[in-house]
């Protein structure tokens, strides 16, 4: 079963190339569907993806394919037993909704209507994370013409869920109801990026995510701001102080106790991310940013993978239309968000929060915070062996050897770790400037065929390097 | 021409009463025109509601009626002279625009489509500043049919502007190239209220204005929060911070030179405003509000009426709508207004804001800062002769000695006074309950025909008393 590795990657490269256009074209399809969780009014678009996703992993072979329902948007079941019973059983995980995106926002072609340019598909979902869910499908079907089977060499396993882009509310509950089904050796998820098209990475971890929305009520209505202006507590100015207590001088959380769980970096793990060809010129130009700044005594790899947060995502209170409106608004509100990191918990962190908010409100304004469910921090060990093959069929792909990073953002990978007790690895291609939940989101297709012939090699090298262990 | 006082005052109140729902009517038609200066869509009414008050005002009487056009929304102007060339002439200056209002800000009726309960009228407008307007043509027809005269005792100009809520950008202009035409002995502002059903006052100076929105740019789009949150600056917690530092601890203004030129309270002024019935509840509850809170060492009247401030207006950035968006946004802006007192000069402060907000920046974002035209700061000596005639005929309508206040709210009365080089007095019966600029803004019916009773008894106390000297 097991090919000189030459020839495998280019019997896989072959496959994969021989099906470039229909798979941009199946992609393109599913991009089309506006699958934006977060906003109620799209929640038919949702179900439309979950569908779609499901219809073409039945058509790619898998012989189980599932819609599991939640109380919010589906998620995507599918699984494909090998016939050797021992080999490893692998769960792929990823997500069919995307972020809210609409032209206006500053997008050069419609957000659900795939333009490919320059070699790269714009689209709102192309890189997070419709792109990296549909190259396992080109994966798997590279994997079985190059090696003559009609089944995978290891028990495979794909969860796509429906709510990742809303803070993944119903995820644990699913994974935890369905456990026995999605029992797994190895978790793999498809939902990072690596770190640039010369320098192909795997993550070894993600940040977790708090969230709220803190509204502040003042006066019962918008008020004349000359009759009572400089008499009443404004609820515009309470938020805004609220937001700049945020921080202290080193631009350190200051909120008590943000940083007691805190897993602090190793010193070989600061020396592997400063081995990383890191151009800040660059990285800026991706972050579409002027200045560099955060955390002091950290750098800014430190600072985006490996530091907790606190950002303000929206803000809001009193007239923003044209023109003036010489009022004290009757309500503020902003939105923050929290990145954690490994140690740090949601529900300790949420209290910590709560505490002190609740603490920096003045006479005269009434206070509403609500929590979106959290997504917790996730850490895959570095000396995990797993990891290996995961490097190796990265490796192949690319033709060169891959190194280690972590990923800044967010996904539910920790759940599945602590429910089904698997380790998680991470398999992506995406890259910096892919735009995720910017206008202009895109995908490079090299890379994506590249995502495509790694999951191809994966699946032989866990097969044959990683044994079920019951 | 001189009659007794009280058969005079009897005689105003019967014929008042007798044209109340005629009045009343022909307001409520006025107040249908949403004739909201701040938003370009509406630019048609706003030249609408001019035409209309033309209208009225010819039929009213008026010999005299002419639409002013300005760069921006037209002016109305009227004069009906006296055949006593020696008599007085009085300039009444009001305004036919309004505040935006829209159902949906919390309005209990459609604030354009006026409705009577309780004795009240609740539309936009209706006492800021249509229904004040309005009451002086009720008032001059029951001045002509009470005296038996043909026309009024004094010269009468009208100059109703339709940039007041605005701010007035082209008024002064307007005053300057009609300078002959509005010269005028004493300039009548219609456009303040009183301290209540109860307590009939005189206003003897409005706060100035300068307004400016401020713009902070951060990444050139909105970017993911999770790979970039924590190592780039975030325009939405700058203009926080921005908002944040704009008081002291003391809630002083904190901006350099903010109250260099402030001519500060006498200890006369002090006391007689300590000896108003002020009742910090009662007072709240007209603010909507829950605590009373302002610059230390100072009182809630002196903070209204006698102390500059900073107010934020508006805020805003980022994702606003519902679930969440984890970004961090390109922009965030604020909407700023400085109520300005005596002294303070609109320019000097404009280049204060500008020198502070300037050195507020943090490095990798870019500010706009736009300011509005402002509006002067204007009082009248509290021994001014003709204050006397204005508290006269107030006395008179509410039968009762009147008191003295300031008003809090800005007005371009003080272009009126710098231009025409005339003393500024006002005559308003407005109480702070009318909810000016907010939703359910109403005005007391009773109060509303005692202004046009006090507007009937001033033309003959100002021709008794105040004689035109060239």
């Amino acid at each position: 079963m097991s090919q000189p590795v030459d020839s495998a990657v280019s019997a896989v490269r072959t496959y994969v190339e021989q099906h470039r256009a229909t798979f941009l074209d199946d992609l393109a399809e599913w991009l089309r569907i506006p699958s934006v969780s977060a906003r109620p009014d799209h929640a038919a678009d949702v179900r439309r993806s979950a569908d779609w996703l499901a219809a073409a992993l039945t058509a790619t072979g898998f012989p189980t394919t599932e819609i599991w329902t939640t109380p919010g948007a589906p998620a995507v079941y599918a699984e494909w037993p090998s016939p050797d019973p021992g080999a490893p059983t692998v769960l792929v995980y990823g997500h069919h909704d995307v972020q809210p995106a609409a032209r206006e926002d500053g997008w050069h072609s419609e957000p659900f209507e795939p333009v490919v340019r320059d070699n790269r598909m714009y689209a709102r979902g192309a890189a997070d994370d419709k792109g990296q869910v549909f190259f396992h499908t080109l994966g798997v079907r590279a994997h079985l013409a190059t090696t003559g089977r009609t089944a995978p060499a290891v028990h495979l396993k794909l969860l796509i869920e429906g709510e990742e882009e809303s803070g993944s509310p119903h995820f644990r509950d699913l994974v935890e109801r369905h456990a026995d089904r999605l029992a797994a050796d190895v978790v793999i998820v498809s939902d990072t990026g690596m770190w640039s098209e010369d320098t192909p990475t795997v993550c070894t971890g993600m940040r977790g995510l708090a969230e709220c929305e803190i509204r502040l009520h003042g006066p019962d209505q918008d008020i004349h701001s000359g009759s009572f202006g400089g008499a009443v507590p404004n609820p515009a100015t309470a938020v805004a102080r609220l937001v700049a207590a945020l921080h202290d001088e080193h631009a350190r959380v200051a909120i008590p106790g943000f940083y007691d769980d805190v897993v602090e970096l190793t010193d070989r793990e600061r020396e592997l991310f400063a081995e990383l060809p890191f151009d800040e010129r660059e990285w800026l130009r991706a972050a579409s940013s002027h200045a560099t700044g955060g955390e002091a005594g950290y750098s800014t790899l430190e600072r985006v993978w490996a530091r907790p947060t606190a950002e303000v995502n929206g803000i809001g209170g009193g007239y923003q239309g044209p023109g003036s409106k010489t009022i004290i608004p009757s309500s503020a509100m902003v939105k923050l968000s929290f990145r954690l990191v490994a140690g740090q918990d949601p529900g300790r962190i949420e209290k910590a929060v709560r505490d002190w908010v609740a603490g920096q409100i003045p006479d005269g304004i009434r206070c509403e915070i609500a929590f979106s469910p959290a997504t917790r921090p996730c850490l895959t060990p570095l000396d995990h062996p797993a990891l290996e093959s995961v490097a190796r069929a990265m490796g192949r792909a690319f033709g060169t050897p891959v190194r280690f990073t972590r990923e800044g953002g967010s996904g539910p990978a920790a759940d599945l770790q602590d429910v089904l007790g698997a380790p998680v690895l991470f398999l992506g291609i995406s890259v910096p400037s892919d735009g995720w939940h910017a206008p202009d989101e895109k995908v490079e297709l090299d890379l994506l065929l590249k995502g495509a012939e790694a999951s191809a090699h994966l699946w032989n090298d866990l097969a044959e390097h990683w044994r079920h262990v019951p």
